[in-house]
């Protein structure tokens, strides 16, 4: 069994029910970000098992779909780069029109290292904005320094 | 002349001045982000003719330097996607694992809609932490919703 | 279930009876653009649910194809760029030869931005032309302008 | 030569002179379109006689690049596909979503043909709107039909 | 249904008929080439409701097939490019040798404009040859000039 | 020395002699297809001594560059493919829709061989046409058998 | 029914008879290469009615796969290019390293031309060696001169 | 200073001076293959510091060209994939369409492992045949096995 | 039947018993090292006969998918390149930053040659560190000379 | 001033002194792994300034090339992927085949996380084997787990 196969049952599941993924994350965890638990259940993240458990429950999964939960995927969300999907693309173009910024700054203050995509961690929120509310995304990532030897 | 020629003689000259990024900005406009500034400087975004003169002054750039850093560029910063150098990979990473959880969760608070990467306006600091300091970003970008017609 | 499930559905529903996406557009929703409504149906735009009753009620479809009708798609309708399809290829022709005509007169008049594609509307309609009749495109979509910070 | 010269060169004058492509194509020829211009200028199109003649004596150009003016280009203006440019890739954008939607349209309207992208003309201009200024496109092209033979 | 389901339909039925192209051809329609009818067979062109009742009939199709037929297909035909089948290379193979010069020698003869791939027919037989029979290719294409505006 | 320093050269004196490939092909051979001497011009073939010491008196190039049109080129004219430009674009197109279709009608024919494009020879002339005159264009390349061993 | 459908049911039946390729090709013709014939069973050849009928016989294949076996296939035995795997890379690599050196020695030993791959044969063979066995491989192709015209 | 400069240094010497990659190859190194020799004259090899000094000699090569001749180079002749020369070209058609037939026998006749692209060597000779020469090549490579461990 | 739907179903039994690759690979044969067998499973290696029928045993393959096991696969596991998993991405990365440096360095000790990918072998193990515990991989490969002719 | 340009005139200075990778590390800086310090000279690390200052002296470089040799570079060594190299290429293809069995082993052995490509360092030695020496690779990196939150 493949896990986009999951992901789609997850997916189907959601939509006849009329759940939300805040909603479905808060019923599997709510000491976990939602966001890590709905990149989990859309394939990209792994749920441990007590997780997956209450997953399977809400979702109407089976057994092996649950243990495929809790299994570390092969990650990479995106079906085609640049992702053609306009809502995507956007972060896309972060990164082609700042990219070289980005690593010039965090060189300049860090030094020669990285941040780090794996000891990392998100939010996302609703700015309210009288011209128009505003996406406000927070990550912070581990600086990671080059070894040298 | 090309954009690229005025980003290269841009780096000669801070490299053999000693300069810094944050430094050069400041003398160019203490009133701008210095990313925006950096990211102008190294031909994504286009500089104040007032901001472009003080450029030219500290870094040695003759008049139509001055006046192409003055201009909208043609912008993409990246040499090949996916990009090749790990610091900005990892942000490129973060789109690959992320992108398909930011769409659904961007949908589901706000509706059908992006973030813009054009109103959008961005903080990097650092993030003292016993564990190792962290790199801390902040974007926001306006949403924007799909027009209905 | 996938969205391209739904729009094989719907094409096959469509030719075995003999209906136009005009027809069926009007049928689901006369005020709004037929153009946005078969963007829809092709995979690319969201119906609201009472369209998408609608649409269920004309074309055959299941509770899950109505349902996923109202999600948001990925959006991203071409199997491969460029586009092989004759017909597509000449808009992507447009793209290539008027690309940056394009870039420089939206600036020159506008300023440092985007014309948005998505708080965006069109219209297609015929051009009777004694030369032979003309297919007559209008756009528009709103100026944005690169936010400074 | 190459044309691409000639266009770096076009606008490292058009920048010192601080000239716009509107002045520029209005001096040229005021009874084309100055689309049409900045397209030839851009190594887009070619230019009468006449009209290179102009353009080179405003421009300062020798002879070799007056008659480059009026050679048929190898058209293609985006240095890689999809453009980074976001300016650009709004239009690009615009044809991923919309490009399926648009053919079956035009069939829809037509027949079994294209918009033709050679006997085609264009207007841009500045719609005023309450909510925001608007980019308008208007593009008419011949439609062609399939031959059957 | 998809195009290509038809076509894989329609081949099995050729093979197990023992059937020709231009037999079939002949049948759908003698006053059509039989190049266009075996294209539409191939879901490269559309045929018409006559002929697709005659190719339904010699071939077993169902109903939803025949009017599939009629319908104006996403065309392209190669599975990648450039194509990996030797026969069909050799095509591809002219395009790259010969590009250029058919490019020049349209423009001097004809002006600014192309060849149609529209307003376009072609026939193709043998030309019995003492040194070995050569494949003979003719096409005409409609001369398109640019438009200026 | 690179063949592409002598087509470019060759391209100069061309424009600024004011000559055409006609012309110029007459002058080289005039027993030879202008198409073939056009093609070698530009890097696609290679001229005979005689040839070659003509086409360098006529266009003024230099021992060296005479030198390098009498050897073999690596062929390959397009700077990228698919091509970009519409006139070059148009004839890919055809292989992309038609490749298929020759294909079967070649193997129908003849057997499982290919048309041979290097025992190939084309003329390219204006069919004169009251609804627009047409490019017609003449290929026959010799048919090369598959070898059973 | 597709090419590869038939390929996979050889290669199960092979499996499972625990036959060899080259006992398969002894008895589907013995006097027709091994490689030619193994090279048809997966896809890219064809084999002669008589010959197929045995490969059918042997194989446990029905009439459809028989039939298929007959026709000229879509050639390209490779899943991607570069191919991954080491065995067939190796060949690839050859290819990458040696190209311009096969095409010298060709032209300077030949003239303007090329070696056939329609008009080829090959074989291959164990040499002894102590030092470790080698593949063999000697293929022959019949010179092809670029005719001039 | 670059290995491409140096081949296209030998490249003009051995044009002005009239020479062939045998008569090179034999006043470098009678006793090597002129294959080997030739390869790395053309940047895929390196050369011996005598054969260097025998080139430089006989090509009017500096000091730093003849020590880049004896350095190992960036191997990799071909300028894109597939290669659009059709004389190289048909080398790779010819694994792309023998890529998995000589997978199958090398591993039917050997084991499990590869034909060596390193410990190889190969000769090519033109085979006199009265339906016109055929170009020879025989290719020796040591069979290495996987590992098992 | 293809070897990824051996591989699925291998993964689908490890998942369902809980078992680890280890395990597996230490019940199938204690003597050869886990990373072979582990490779072997996820389809990048051969068993051995009596390995695959402890395979099939410990993990309820049918006939098939045991003799399968036991074939030479068509080695490449990445479903693209780059890989987009960030924990294959590292090991991608490390070819990227040190592929020149590992190429200069082999060739310095050794001589114009590679490190045999295929008389390969390696160990991955624990190495405890109280800085964090840190992956280490020991690799060896023959060094294979190019031979000279 | 271009990095590119410092590691080819690095090279050239290495090539005429006759120099080895080796013996310029130990002059830079016998303390530090004459493998990153090679890498560093090619463009992938950065040097310290009392490093850079000493190969500036043992090279003659310039004050602009010491001090790029102190930034830190955009790194990627690879002119295209994958590499045409075959010394390079054996890596990749290490990749390629052993990339999944990695990731599980390293997720069977430390858990849902990656092997640091930063906080990384490794060893190459020659290990004497009397069937053909060896080419010993030893890399460890920091097991680096995805933070949860």
């Amino acid at each position: 069994m493949k896990r986009e196969a999951v992901t789609e049952k997850i997916c189907d599941a959601k939509r006849m029910k009329g759940l939300t993924w805040k909603a479905i994350a808060k019923k599997i965890d709510p000491k976990e970000s939602h966001i890590l638990i709905t990149a989990a259940l859309l394939g990209q993240m792994k749920l441990e098992p007590a997780q997956a458990a209450k997953a399977a429950k809400l979702l109407g999964l089976g057994k092996m779909e649950e243990k495929l939960l809790c299994e570390i995927p092969y990650r990479g969300s995106l079906p085609q780069v640049p992702p053609t999907d306009p809502t995507i693309y956007r972060f896309y173009e972060l990164v082609q029109v700042y990219g070289t910024t980005w690593k010039e700054l965090i060189h300049e203050e860090f030094g020669d290292g990285i941040m780090s995509a794996i000891d990392f961690n998100m939010t996302m929120e609703r700015l309210p904005d009288p011209k128009g509310d505003r996406v406000k995304i927070v990550m912070t990532g581990k600086y990671l320094e080059y070894k040298r030897y």
